[in-house]
């Protein structure tokens, strides 16, 4: 860790505004989704080296390559991920299998199909009732916990089908059944921006770790994640959400991972699968050529120093803000030193994770929205009404409304 | 019905074999899936026109109009959808409400979740346990039924995670329970080509119609269908599997689809809705231009009447080779009046239904392994391990090795 918790805050610091068209004061700020068109303005910038051109001929087939496990999988596009990842350091990718979904949704739900179906004790569970499922019958479906304020989706994707292989379990911090479990670990957290671990104590359990914002523009990079099951998101390492493109890499159930994308949707979008590709092979070689080169340009055109110093400013901006407050407060965050960067940098996550403070006013979202802020209240988090979660990576004109609109509310 | 059924069997016809690069004897046909590579050689023809380009900045939230259901969907998408239907009349779209979906397979399940979540009984079981489900919980899972044979994979993806909400049920025409049920209509039918009706003869359950193969260079369009749940895919229509799309037109249950494919995806590909709606355009301007420019080049260049004439052209080959051999034989269908033709046409399916018809000879799938041909044996499809259901869809070179070894197996 570097420095104290104090330096963190950015509390009485002056940042500039940038410069944006103004916004109708009455149009409502939809901030609820972490829709990342914050980035838009630097893809802009390599519009044309960035283009995918499809022809019409192209990309018919389902079938990428027969001979892999995840056989829909674009060789590109493995490629590009462990370019992109050795680039950052933020995981280990060397000798990994490279499952690719429709977004990170798909494939948190991939792997608990996959894990309540191979993962638990190993071969079987022997009864003879050929459903080919390790567990026994009376340990289904397997509780999947997180700890709270753990991301809103997770309860709602694990019990929409009502499945009787897995069901939502809850905050993991309460956790205390026996038996096989899964325990999801968001590291950053969403909505909350924090560092974390799994919580509980417990040999019968599997972990997923979603490292979805686990990227130098969100947190320092520590260390190489080298988590058995792990799984991140194009959406958010460059933007692209409208692709659906997302990826784990583990070897022991990436057959069974694909079977399961493959009875959901036969695969994932080719379309989308080289455009992603192409987009992280700019982004590698732009650094690349930055170093071959010996240029001494200002780095802020490589991507992650862009998006870093971009998500540094509106942190700033909004922490003056939040500090002139008698209404909200914002989670700190401790400095550490980022092995991408090679400095000491602090965590500008995603969302804010907003609190009211002001006594008498209970509800964060509804205080919010008498505003035309649209956020997540904290409830759908496991948390309390006292907290909104609120995109930070909404194009700049909305950003800058809701900071007015955020200065706009007084404590009576 | 035009013409009798005899004529609609080629056995004795000569037809020209096409050309193609010669394919080792040794390699396995995987013809186990509808691949649809048959259409490459006509979109190397468009090549340029149907050509889509995508820039670094563009497409990358994940919102495309947050007023519609379907907020996930471009409107461009929507517009080249109801066009092309417009174009061959295959269905009623007219005030209908589109929402798109990852390949028809995603639908399918949308709409099983929408159904047993939505339709029946019309306004909640009453019960007070707030789980807006309109079922008592005594009728669920929902059991979903289908004709035999039927598509494999519709038992599968229904089973696979174990729902509360729906089970499969086996083949329709066993199906003899009260209560809610569910009956998969598919018409044409996967994998026999046969036209199809529900039936269940009962006023308590709910249809889908699965839409997929009624298209001109299939089957003769009779009417433009026009029921209340339907879906199409573009894997099928124009041979874009690769980019996984399909949609269903429903107005009752069209935010329930959409919940669904949020939670399952948080949406779908909008580099691939893009590259379908830019295809589909083509197809649709190609006929426009020829009418407004009465044009009298060799129609064969539209893509309706190319693949039409590719798919006579392979039924024919394979009918003969089918009719020269003494251990196969295919289904008959009849002529019929095509709307879109504007005469009587067979059907061509995108399978064939091979049966074998040796004595002792019992397995279809494991006669055709022997010469290395991977088809889809019968059981899959509810029916007996004497048929296999073959791709016709497969590339040319393929295809005609594929006839090849046909003929060369013969009887002991």
């Amino acid at each position: 860790m570097c420095g104290s918790e104090n330096q963190a805050s950015t509390n009485g610091t002056t940042t500039t505004k940038l410069n944006s068209p103004s916004l109708s004061s009455n149009i409502v700020l939809n901030l609820d989704h972490g829709d990342p068109t914050v980035y838009e303005a630097y893809w802009k910038r390599l519009e044309e080296k960035c283009t995918v051109v499809i022809k019409g001929s192209e990309l018919m087939s389902y079938i990428s390559d027969v001979e892999k496990p995840c056989w829909f999988m674009e060789q590109d596009l493995e490629n590009a991920i462990k370019k992109l990842h050795r680039l950052t350091g933020n995981a280990v990718v060397d000798d990994r299998y490279v499952v690719v979904g429709t977004g990170s949704t798909q494939l948190y739900q991939s792997l608990l199909y996959a894990i309540t179906t191979t993962s638990f004790a190993g071969d079987g569970d022997g009864n003879g009732d050929g459903d080919n499922n390790p567990l026994h019958h009376d340990q289904l479906p397997v509780p999947v916990v997180c700890a709270a304020p753990y991301y809103s989706q997770y309860a709602e994707e694990a019990d929409y089908l009502r499945s009787g292989l897995y069901k939502w379990g809850g905050d993991a911090y309460a956790f205390d059944k026996d038996g096989p479990y899964i325990e999801v670990v968001t590291s950053p957290n969403n909505p909350d921006g924090t560092t974390r671990e799994a919580v509980v104590i417990s040999d019968q359990g599997k972990i997923i770790y979603d490292m979805a914002y686990y990227w130098p523009q969100y947190t320092p990079i520590t260390r190489p994640a080298n988590h058995d099951i792990m799984y991140f998101t194009f959406s958010k390492s460059t933007g692209h959400a409208g692709s659906r493109i997302g990826y784990v890499t583990n070897e022991a159930i990436a057959r069974k991972m694909t079977k399961f994308i493959e009875l959901s949707s036969i695969g994932v979008s080719k379309d989308s699968q080289i455009r992603a590709a192409k987009i992280m092979k700019v982004i590698c070689d732009d650094y690349q050529d930055f170093k071959s080169h010996n240029n001494n340009n200002n780095n802020n055109t490589h991507f992650f120093e862009f998006s870093r110093k971009l998500m540094e400013n509106r942190w700033k901006r909004l922490r003056e803000v939040v500090g002139r407050s008698n209404v909200f407060s914002l989670p700190k965050y401790s400095q550490e030193y980022c092995l991408f960067n090679g400095e000491c940098t602090e965590s500008y996550p995603a969302f804010a994770w907003l609190k009211v403070k002001e006594e008498g006013v209970e509800d964060c979202e509804k205080l919010l929205k008498e505003y035309k802020i649209l956020g997540r209240g904290g409830k759908r988090f496991g948390s309390d009404s006292s907290y909104t979660r609120v995109s930070i990576l909404s194009r700049e004109d909305v950003f800058q409304q809701f900071l007015d609109r955020l200065e706009s509310i007084k404590a009576n």
